[in-house]
């Protein structure tokens, strides 16, 4: 096993070749896509599948074209949901849709996604069926939690657990499908190829209730983004629905004022609503939900039958890298 | 080999049952791709998929899941394709993002186009990785084509050339695709995978220059759509690249007069336009290079190896059915 950063750096490099390997004209259709892979991210989810699969017994060589293909995937999803949810900047710069223009930013988006499944159909032809289906179901997953995302904005009944089922369709599928694809490609037993999914799914969920957690008491110079965006959008995370299950009388009527208060200034409502979490403990609470889902995660990472200890510690490190993160 | 109608009738069946082989909901995700399957269409292109791997001696029950999947890929492009065009309506109905609206319209063309994958990925193993290479490889090539004909909007110096690439990425590519993937399901040599994608490319220009004869000169009742079109848009088809280039000092005149008017009357201004049209032979003129890119096609067929008598006649009844086409 390599450590993180031996194998981002192999990402890194495939990914900055990418361009190379493919046309530039017309250029208002692959130079967004340059532009997009350009602007970095963590890479975690390619980093996994090469982890996986040298975790298992395989090569990185088998598996890197498909590890690539997820980067290109999950940027795809990236730059479409940015016009759908008409978002200016993403990691510091300006999105596809706002820099060019909204077919721009739908037509190279599609022109990805084609180009995420020619990478990943790079896989060896023994694997490539279970591979691409594997691929191709959680993408669907993804829409669908794309979907109920973009459904919940307008309803007020939302349960906890339509919550999660939503952020693991929308966020933690993939982690879960970048792990068994390394494993597939590594030549991993079914048996393994499944624990390791599982492994990812509770680690993303865990990741995504950290995010929530990031966005309410989170320091904007180490996380990269403002704090408190959720809670200017009403955005119906485990926090918010929490607090409304969880707030008395008062504050339930408090919570609600700032809901319905749409001139509300960021440094009046953010504070305020952090206020009502607090009282409710609600950061120690979904602090222990977090722990759970890292705990399942090492669990299905223990039920691997193949991977030896240094392969084990190296995931189980990285799992809790992930989740005690500030960024 | 099955006559036109029987194909249609297998297809036509596959198509249906798409809705029972997936999810429901999330309705918004959902509704509107069984929304525009359900809209119809020539099926065209999973019918010439059947056709070719029949005609080289394979079974349609391996060619029909891929052959739905180009009709799920072609269904997907006008889907987006009308959301960047702003058009309202799609065979006789409102658009997805007119009936519902553009994130609706965007995310459920993604899922269109992942369904499409999943239906090619239902290939033979054996043939899957140049399956889904070709079918990968043509879905740049329309999104290039697209790319271009959006880029030609606010160009003043495209040449015919140019067009009949374009015309060749967008639309003809799919004809050929279509053709070739069925005569790789059906067990064809290349040679003869690679003539019958020519057939379909060459097929494919011709019919689209017969599109924009039929815009010009087409009966509405039995077009299906508004004759005309083009000449309102000022769409830089064939005939108006040939009408800028053959034109006399006056025609050329009254012809910019006409495109720079932006307030015109369509009927003063499609039967002026198609006088001039008139005046310069165009129609002629294009007939005859529609004829020769259906004797190529012809020529194509005529260049297999494989087919019998009868599957060369059914082709070649087929191509020149859809290039004396009057709708």
């Amino acid at each position: 096993m390599k450590t993180f950063d031996q194998y981002l750096a192999i990402v890194n490099e495939a990914v900055d070749a990418i361009k190379s390997r493919h046309p530039q004209v017309p250029a208002n259709l692959y130079d967004p896509i340059y532009y997009t892979m350009a602007l970095g991210g963590k890479r975690l989810r390619p980093v996994l599948t090469l982890m996986a699969c040298e975790a298992v017994g395989g090569k990185v060589s088998d598996a890197i074209m498909p590890a690539v293909g997820l980067e290109l995937f999950h940027n795809f999803t990236l730059l479409h949901d940015d016009v759908m949810d008409r978002a200016d900047v993403r990691r510091g710069e300006p999105t596809v849709h706002c820099r060019w223009n909204d077919n721009v930013a739908i037509l190279s988006g599609d022109a990805m996604l084609t180009m995420a499944t020619q990478h990943i159909a790079h896989a060896r032809p023994d694997v490539l069926p279970q591979v691409l289906k594997l691929f191709n179901k959680t993408a669907m997953e993804i829409y669908e939690g794309q979907q109920w995302d973009m459904d919940f904005e307008s309803r007020n009944d939302v349960s906890i657990s339509e919550y999660m089922e939503m952020i693991r369709l929308k966020t933690s599928v993939l982690l879960g499908c970048a792990c068994k694809m390394g494993a597939l490609m590594g030549g991993a037993s079914e048996h393994d190829a499944d624990a390791l999914y599982r492994m990812g799914v509770n680690t993303g969920l865990a990741f995504q209730l950290q995010d929530d957690v990031l966005d309410v008491w989170g320091d904007p110079s180490t996380f990269g983004k403002a704090t408190g965006g959720d809670i200017m959008n009403n955005k119906k995370t485990y926090l918010l629905l929490s607090a409304l299950i969880e707030a008395d009388e008062d504050d339930e009527a408090e919570l609600k004022r700032w809901i319905a208060d749409t001139k509300a200034r960021p440094e009046d409502k953010i504070p305020a609503v952090r206020g009502i979490y607090e009282r409710l403990n609600l950061k120690e609470m979904v602090g222990n939900v977090i722990d759970r889902y890292s705990r399942k995660a090492l669990d299905d990472l223990d039920n691997t039958e193949s991977l030896n200890d240094e392969a084990k510690r190296a995931f189980a490190n990285l799992i809790l890298k992930l989740i005690k993160r500030d960024r």
